[in-house]
């Protein structure tokens, strides 16, 4: 790797081991880092054609097109680095959609003076998870900002998939009297990343759950017709994602705090923080929303797949209280949830 | 419109006038952006319905995908901005590739404190660009980082076009004998960029070219078949691009310093600033190589649209001095035509 250069000024970087304002101009040393960076770990027929766009022969008619930003910070965190996230997040927002993922974008925002090797720490990782997932980078972008003016490196990746026949996972296709399913524990990737903030010194094994979803997802699609609504709950969490739902589908939602699946790690922290876990983000789980009767077979599709092993009915819909959703406590009592205005987690991903 | 807030404190801003941290936490203030910012300029079917990923219905089979972020500085610009900038460059890399554009993503990534105002009206200019150009964006994202993270706001746009039938206008396919043309003056949206930059106090009159080219390309594809090679000069400006081409096609590219047109304007600043106009950058404007026997129609072609009229052959593709581009100077000497590092012109687009 051209990126390996040994500094000979002892534990001083080298101007050579640093992120330049020149790899982002669009000349010889935008090109060097595209070839010993980008297509080394990343490259494929297509991508390596190194044209402004990338040229798709597509089969099927149904795509699926999604973008997302990555600001997470820090970069690296347990289980995971904001190369993985990149890969995933969009990965999963083309799985929430019933789409196989097939091609990705990948653009880079870097910072002068973030080290090369960090950078290549997660392409490295970016091309893990290509290839754990088949998934095709197949265009991308590198730009540079003055130190000071980014924070390290931003990625954005845009997705295209191909939507599976007959899915119309809307957010908006909740039905009174579905079942509410929750793929996993409650906010492990908010945990995993806030505990490494600067000035926040949380001691916890809790590590990121970010994980590509797709190859969960599509046995549920594919043995359980009519899925009626799929989500990531992502940034704001499950509160912000179950709101969502409710809100576009006009109906409630009740959800049982005893059924909630929260490792105790992870209970700690937030209450620690003063966080509640419902708002805190996660990475690598789905809320599934199906017909009542289809509940249990889908339950046992998910528990099957690894990533899906602690999958559980977290809740129903219900016709009042359109657009809110409603917690029982486990004390019996009964509170809203609330869409959290913002500000308690800020670049989660 | 939710931001015209006036400040009850004179001049100075209230923070309801400013980006907040809370606006990229996923939550209420997300969805405020979302509905009274995106939604109010850029609402359309496939948008509105605020999933995670946009379902497309696309008739033909071959798709161009294609990414940019855009970090210009600064973000307002003599003849443009940074959202006009996001479309039309996306809207270019498509049309390079021979592709209609048809689908947007946004994602924007905007620094805490940003003025509203400001976010409102570079998202009015995307409205206006895709109003213009039919494009639709449907799909986006939000993030903010902290103050000194970030630089009031970085886009990214990826595009999704369709592929003129029979078209192929790959980066390597120019052949000897070839013609090379330039679709209108250099420098321009480099030298424009430029005399906005902090303590440079560049007087000049150049507004940036940038520009949607489709509707220029459009008709030269469709009247001529079999374009060699197309390429917008975009960042590392003309002999970036002429080097990319030759270097992909293994050929030699010869082109006349009489021939490149060049606005005074530009001449002057480039002459000021050290610059070699060459290497500056466009955003409304491409090199056409396509075959000498086609060269008089092409111009006649890209002159009869607005953007094109001041179309040139600036020069010829060789067998000899693969890989290189070589300039005839008008007093009749040669020079190499060389790709600059990186560093004149950070942060152009």
């Amino acid at each position: 790797m051209a990126f390996n250069h040994k500094s000979a000024i002892g534990n001083r970087k080298s101007e050579m081991d640093l992120v330049l304002l020149s790899h982002g101009g669009g000349g010889r040393r935008t090109q060097q880092l595209i070839r010993d960076l980008i297509l080394e770990h990343l490259g494929n027929p297509i991508l390596d054609r190194l044209d402004d766009g990338a040229c798709l022969d597509v089969p099927e008619r149904d795509l699926v097109f999604t973008t997302d930003s990555y600001v997470v910070s820090p970069i690296f965190f347990p289980g995971g680095d904001i190369g993985k996230l990149a890969v995933c997040g969009t990965i999963n927002d083309l799985a929430m959609q019933g789409a196989a993922p097939r091609y990705l974008s990948l653009a880079l925002i870097l910072e002068e003076g973030m080290a090369l090797t960090d950078l290549e720490r997660v392409i490295q990782s970016v091309a893990r998870m290509v290839r754990e997932t088949g998934v095709m980078v197949v265009t991308g972008d590198t730009k540079v900002v003055e130190r000071g003016k980014g924070n390290g490196v931003f990625i954005n990746t845009a997705g295209i998939g191909i939507r599976y026949p007959g899915v119309d996972t809307h957010v908006a296709n909740a039905r009174s009297g579905d079942a509410v399913i929750l793929t996993g524990t409650m906010g492990d990737h908010g945990v995993a990343v806030m505990s490494r903030r600067e000035g926040l010194n949380l001691e916890t094994d809790v590590v990121s759950d970010v994980a590509p979803l797709w190859g969960m997802i599509e046995p549920l699609l594919r043995e359980i017709p009519g899925i009626h609504s799929l989500r990531d709950p992502t940034r704001g969490g499950v509160a912000a994602a179950l709101g969502d739902m409710a809100t576009a589908a006009k109906v409630g939602i009740r959800i049982h705090e005893r059924a909630l699946p929260i490792r105790p790690g992870v209970q700690g922290a937030c209450k620690l923080l003063g966080l509640d876990v419902l708002n805190v983000a996660n990475e690598g789980k789905a809320l599934v929303i199906c017909a009542q009767a289809q509940a249990d077979r889908a339950l046992r599709i998910l528990r099957a797949h690894p990533l899906g092993r602690k999958a559980a009915v977290i809740g129903t819909v219900t016709a009042e209280t359109a657009g809110m959703v409603l917690l029982e406590t486990a004390f019996g009592g009964e509170r809203i949830v609330e869409v959290p205005l913002g500000e308690d987690l800020p670049r989660i991903c």
